[in-house]
């Protein structure tokens, strides 16, 4: 939003968190019972985390990708039940 | 979990949903917002979906990933407001 310029690049971000293996998740467990009932089978170990996606502006790919897991290890993610992975695209909209 | 064979290879599947174009989004919202008293400048557009993973049993790509895509649309997701993506790969684990 707006014209301000910090640093130059523009990066697409997607960060995923998950459940860590060994921490319970009802709602994937949840899921996970609910399938048969409504007709599909073969479907197991449903985990379910969530989604970040957003830009950011850095001078760098290796910039952003540090600013992005500051942020995830200070404010999105719980390191110590969830497992989180980053990914920083150079945006095609800069 | 256990034996039972269906019809033969696995599949792992991401299903990651976001909120549609135009669809507000409060929590990406406040994230956006709070990020700046944090000391993170320059992150913009924050949306935030849900990511589901799970294994599907299947006899190729293309069956595994019909019966993920009718999952979504009968359970995982309201199209109405949601957006999704699936994503499926053969399992290492079979």
């Amino acid at each position: 939003m707006g014209a301000r310029r910090l640093q130059g690049m523009r990066f697409d971000v997607q960060v995923e968190t998950s459940p860590r293996a060994g921490i319970a998740d009802p709602e994937g467990s949840t899921i996970e019972r609910s399938l048969p009932a409504l007709g599909f089978e073969g479907i197991e170990g449903v985990r379910v985390g969530k989604s970040f996606r957003f830009t950011v502006e850095a001078s760098d790919d290796a910039a952003a990708r540090t600013l992005v897991e500051d942020v995830c290890a200070r404010f999105l993610t719980n390191p110590v039940i969830e497992d989180s992975a980053v990914t920083v695209s150079a945006s095609a909209t800069v």
